[in-house]
């Protein structure tokens, strides 16, 4: 089968072997890919990881090495944390801090970027029929914006500001906004921002932004370091500063605003895909202005590429 | 009257003026000083500070700016955030969050380094008859370790582990041990380790610590970059790494742990002296074996180049 391969670089093999499902697993006809800027940093070196790319997809169940066949032939979207089922993590339904666990795509197992992908049926979710495969493609990356709502409570009165306006900072901010709170996105593409605003999220562009520690909640979602110092400067103490993406200081950092205003800096990271869907569902959340460009399997390279430039938002791939 | 007094050089000053109370302020003849690792970096520029140092006292009250004079003659310690007493803040109870707070030998106001120190009553608090001085000097950083308590609800099936054998370390794992909690006390000096050991404390030389993923709450006590890093590798997936100390990075760091693994870093400071004194009170800490040496207020320089000491404990000065 056709894949895209990340092996000390990118390429597109056509002779990968098709993935054959374990017990308790299911091979899936993949429709629809997103790319993931967490693909682009493993282009990069992230995780040392070698294998086929890829987490985000929707497709088909074709096959199933189980006696249950209820999802035979089903549209569904596959959690993308596969433990061991055994430690403390799985038992608690927490498999995503499973210690030995797998990642689609990410850590020793092979991605969605393929003609078929293999996963646990207890990965997977169907599909509701009203969510389209443009709009189920985004669960992943929603189920880690609503993650923040599993991890910290913020009450309706509190002020949030979500800084960056790439994929994850307008994910969250939609969601966020979703569910009720006074949000206020931050960026430097009145493009992006604007695909908020129109859903009812405030919007503001960095320049024209006070640096002033007056928020309740504010969500790093730049992933750079002056990001996160912003951040810093714009939490009330005692608020919570909310770190969603992997950040590396590369010159001094002082983390002494950290004690002195007694910030609480909370990493957050992949959720569960059931609420996720459910946003989908109910359209809480419209996706669809986030999709910058939908390319055929052949043109994944392409893909890559456009997912690079910095007007894109989500770059889809056919499956 | 004589005083310790940071001006680019640590001096030991004859003549520095009386301070005289404001308005509800008390004037309070100091009795006995304890020297803080704040006080060490503000000799190194910490916050810039130019005054007398010094915020860990307990001492009497000699007069009074005030139609109360409730506490006059009275043994008291004091709280050492000075709030505007109009913000949210401090409307709040929350002073030392106040963003024009002045803070007693730290930011704009003159410490308790000297014969005398002014504070508003409403920082004062008398000092139980059980308590006696060389007790009651650890008000302010018992109150800084208890500060956990008032942030973070740690239950008591939780393994918490403290991690660096200074003062902080060692008073944060007695109280928190006082509390009923499970805590290991994790540093480099044996003698320091025992002064918690003999309290109760389960306690670990550093070199003898597996460094694995397994502590539900780290204390990071130690004020270095390293500390951080040890206490990341230490804390549990979704787990709480409390930051005690103000710390520098100052080469590479990476952060990516913190969003990976969910961790929560809190930043933690400042406490309430209330609950500080009824451990005192109720002996629930013995901080006495905390104490290195006390020194006549004229022998106080040679106080702080005892404090430089890693043997060093607590040291004292009379005043």
């Amino acid at each position: 089968m056709r894949a895209v391969v990340f092996d000390n670089e990118l390429k597109l093999v056509n002779d990968c072997e098709k993935p054959v499902p374990k017990q308790n697993e299911a091979l899936i006809k993949v429709k629809l890919i997103g790319i993931c800027n967490t693909d682009y940093e493993i282009t990069k070196g992230y995780m040392g990881y070698k294998g086929i790319l890829g987490h985000e997809f929707v497709g088909v169940v074709e096959e199933i090495n189980s006696e249950d066949k209820s999802l035979l032939n089903k549209r569904v979207v596959g959690e993308i944390n596969l433990g061991c089922g055994e430690c403390e993590w799985c038992k608690k339904g927490l498999s995503r801090h499973c210690p030995n666990r797998q990642t689609l795509g990410i850590w020793n197992k092979d991605g969605c970027f393929a003609e078929y992908v293999t996963l646990p049926l207890n990965n997977l979710l169907e599909v509701p029929e009203n969510v389209s495969d443009e709009e189920a493609v985004f669960t992943e990356p929603l189920a880690a914006a609503l993650e923040i709502l599993e991890q910290l409570h913020i009450q309706p009165i509190q002020k949030v500001l979500v800084l960056g306006d790439g994929k994850l900072g307008l994910l969250t901010s939609l969601a966020l906004s979703a569910s009720g709170l006074d949000v206020v996105l931050v960026g430097k593409h009145q493009n992006k921002l604007d695909i908020a605003n129109a859903q009812g999220v405030k919007t503001l562009l960095l320049n024209d932004l006070e640096i002033k520690k007056e928020w309740d909640v504010v969500v790093e979602a730049t992933g750079s370091l002056s990001g996160f110092e912003t951040s810093l400067s714009l939490t009330k103490p005692r608020g919570v500063l909310v770190l969603k993406s992997t950040i590396a200081a590369s010159k001094e950092f002082n983390f002494s605003s950290i004690v002195v205003d007694e910030i609480t800096v909370l990493g957050s990271r992949c959720g569960q895909f059931k609420p996720a869907l459910k946003y989908l569902a109910d359209k809480k959340v419209d996706v669809k202005p986030l999709i910058t460009a939908v390319f055929d399997f052949e043109d994944s390279l392409k893909a890559f590429e456009c997912n690079k430039s910095k007007e894109s938002v989500k770059v889809l791939v056919r499956g």
